[in-house]
């Protein structure tokens, strides 16, 4: 089985998407992490959702969480213009997690043997330079269930 | 809003689950990681699908995805039988990922404090020593943007 029969539609964001959008797209399905293509089209990263959680919690708050308890009420709000405002670039970690990359004629044992060696939550899927689907680690292992029976 | 209020119900497992029936949680729902306990019921690490994908390919085509689609069409039985026969404890790496870990009392930006410092996927919500339950970082985030409107 080729990894583009297991690959379902999947978000692909860049640096300039919104970071509210980019949030709202994990929400949506509930994804482990969002593929983030550079300028070309072509699949460079990961951003996974607990990164996003990052951005929106300040700094001194994940130091010390106790401190949440006394700003929680007014948090909803500086949550979402902290979102609105930024872009997909801005709240990218430094080192950005390696993104598991097959092509579209690579078996479903290539794509899962990449998404071992990087330890990714997802492999996106590429013909032609472009990002064509992605598979999570979940829905792999989902495959790999239904093999078993 | 406290962190019991938004936890669902979450599969846990411990050293001694058959691999197979995790596997099987996280492809039920696709998610992206299990919460593991320890012998008295307290979470002690959470388990991420990717591990899971890891331990089902070889290292040998861990390190040389190529030589996958040599052996493609053996590898579904194989899994199984690695899988069946093996346990939670012994897939889980060497050095399990921190698993994010808050009081059902907590806040729910306690709860995002703790998962953005473990960069945890999924943080689990504990009562009296067990767990109740547990939030995903994509739950979160769909919880968020409930909040931005």
């Amino acid at each position: 089985m080729r990894a583009a029969e297991l690959a379902e539609p999947y978000p692909v964001v860049n640096a300039g998407t919104s970071a509210l959008v980019a949030a709202r797209l994990l929400a949506d399905k509930r994804l482990p992490g969002l593929v983030v293509v550079d300028a070309d089209g072509a699949p460079s990263a990961v951003l996974p959702a607990s990164q996003v959680v990052r951005f929106i919690v300040p700094t001194y708050v994940q130091d010390e969480p106790s401190l949440a308890g006394v700003l929680d009420e007014q948090a909803a709000d500086r949550i979402a213009e902290r979102l609105s405002g930024s872009t997909v670039g801005q709240l990218m970690p430094d080192k950005p997690p390696a993104l598991a990359v097959v092509h579209a004629d690579d078996t479903v044992l290539e794509l899962a043997a990449a998404m071992a060696r990087l330890r990714s939550p997802v492999c996106a899927v590429v013909d032609g330079g472009r990002v064509v689907g992605a598979v999570t680690a979940s829905h792999l292992l989902e495959f790999v269930c239904s093999k078993v029976g």
